[in-house]
């Protein structure tokens, strides 16, 4: 049979338990579906921290290498807040990213209808909004060097951001694959206008446009887009960017939904492998409390089940579950109107499973 | 007596329209107030590569550098965009604000009580929401080395952020003291997870904190605040950030006010010289019909006399001019929910300039 080997890492706040009522799906598509998964738990940022003294230990990098996919949790906390760079969960998200070469990440942000009000945004402004953030996640500032040097000013430090042809062009081939399976409009955010790693982005999307004359282009200066990202969310269909400006407009753009516990996001590499995450957070301030929202973390199984593994019937089974289960006005207390009547994380699973 | 010399660059698009409305209220000004103004115009931008054959001409350099103030329209259009760099109007911004030291940026973003319904946001989340973006100007990514080069994998394009503790503790500073003149708020945002300027950068600002014991900080990550801005618009007072994160957030800010075409701002450098210009751009598309809105261009005039000259009795009487003819009902066609009753440029200037 074929078995699909999922590494599994829960991290830190509310990362463990949203991550098992994930696992929940995971066996119920078993049962279901006739899927079989092997999945294998690995230590990863502040609790590998604690344990191994570092963010990503030598054998979680092994298990994720050796699985087909990996689902993780959250990472971070203030507890490791203040430690030095190379004992800090963030760390070792830069260095898995890198580490496994999950150069796009891939945030879809979406409205759900019973959230609609939850957005600070005016729903006739929201209505219809549906896109994709594609980031690419191991250029950039993020990984050029960086260093300190003492000068006539006082110290000074250094970042360095660097792309090359090979780089761009990969991570835009994606975004116009992507496009072309959606309303065929594709976005690249720059600062064409200041920056040469912005020139030499539109150049070569430029370039690889002509390979994708059903898809619609437009570049849109960085700044314009936090700007058009406000005032008219629903015209964008896919936005591809650098790294540094993904990070912001891809959390702009989940804030703007209202729905960001809600939201997954997958990292992928060349190839069919991924690393699958919720949008949100640890939580640190909830966790351990058993209220937090396993809905994200949920359809990140989903993501995973159709960019990986091309299970679509399962995917659709968990999606469909997910809105069974909100449209007969279960929420947890995040989303919930009236607080008091919230469920906790291990009822919220419970009705997904038992809806799928 | 004592005669203030002012710069005047009107640029391209609507520039001189704006401008236009904002020199009459300086020449009602000296009528009202005794004041004694020397306006000098220069050329600037795209007119000025189209007469001059650069976007910054010396002598326009050497104007601005003899007066005590400049006030500019706007510059730029797409008869430029495809220009190579040293012909393009963004190329003189950027030389301008280095010349002249400009290295602090000022955008206060706020709700016009009559322009409520014109944002994005709901009014609930709206309302209160009084901030100012206190951007970098002259360092970080914008004014690094560029370069390109031949590696393994195609071209490759370099651009450098850095940042020495000298510029970073005069913006600082000068937050700090913007901070203390309002609600004693500082939001210092920067990348420390990842970027090693923005390392420096919180060690700078925690360092310079203590000279300002009045002022509560906080740091906040440029993702987060792209999102908290979102959230939670109006617990923000004061945000000071390095030069492309202030790029990107003071138009997330401006925008989520729905006001931006009436919202000002200053360049600053040390001393009391500064820039003035409304924070909307050139707006090829409208320009020369006579339909533009000079209010913002109006009130960076207001702000120049706050903030270079101290005359805080004229800048009140424009401020409340401006605010008579908008509670009277009048509009021009950008803000007024009845197109058709909306007025022009001119008409819009001499209400003001009549209510002062
Ligand atoms: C934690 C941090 C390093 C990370 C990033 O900036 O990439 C996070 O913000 C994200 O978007 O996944
Ligand atoms: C035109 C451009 C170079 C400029 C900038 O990025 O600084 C503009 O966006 C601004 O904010 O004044």
């Amino acid at each position: 049979a074929d078995v699909k080997k999922i590494a599994i890492i829960a991290g830190d706040g509310i990362g463990p338990e949203v991550v098992a009522e994930a696992e929940k799906v995971l066996k119920r598509t078993e049962e279901l579906f006739g899927y079989q998964f092997e999945t294998e738990h690995a230590l990863f940022g502040g609790i590998a921290i604690d344990e191994k003294g570092t963010p990503l230990p030598q054998e979680t990098l092994e298990v994720c290498q050796s699985a087909d996919a990996v689902l993780l949790g959250a990472v971070g906390g203030p507890k490791w807040d203040n430690n030095s760079k190379e004992l800090r969960p963030e760390t070792g998200l830069l260095g898995i990213r890198k580490a496994l070469g999950l150069f796009s990440n891939i945030r879809p942000a979406f409205i759900f209808d019973c959230l609609k009000e939850a957005s600070t945004l005016k729903p006739e402004v929201l209505e219809g909004t549906d896109l994709i953030v594609v980031r690419e996640l191991t250029g950039g500032i993020y990984f050029g060097e960086k260093f300190r040097r003492e000068t006539a000013n006082g110290q000074e430090a250094v970042d360095t951001c660097a792309y090359n042809v090979t780089e761009i062009e990969r991570i835009a081939r994606q975004a116009f694959e992507i496009a072309q399976t959606r309303r065929k409009k594709l976005a690249s955010v720059d600062k064409a206008n200041v920056l040469e790693t912005s020139r030499l982005w539109r150049e070569t999307v430029n370039r690889i446009a002509v390979d994708y004359p059903d898809v619609e282009l437009e570049h849109v200066l960085v700044d314009n887009c936090a700007m058009q990202l406000l005032r008219r969310p629903s015209s964008f269909d896919v936005i591809v960017t650098e790294n540094m400006f993904g990070d912001i407009l891809s959390d702009e753009a989940a804030m703007l939904t209202g729905s960001i516990g809600m939201l997954a996001s997958a990292s992928l590499g060349e190839g069919s492998f991924g690393l699958y995450e919720p949008v949100h957070g640890s939580a640190p301030d909830i966790a351990g409390q058993g209220i937090s929202n396993p809905i994200a973390t949920i359809l990140s199984v989903a993501l995973m089940f159709r960019l990986t593994f091309g299970y679509h019937e399962a995917a659709d089974s968990i999606e469909r579950a997910v809105k069974e289960v909100l449209d007969a006005g279960h929420r947890t207390g995040d989303i919930a109107v009236d607080k008091s009547q919230a469920i906790g994380t291990l009822a919220m699973g419970q009705l997904i499973v038992d809806a799928m």
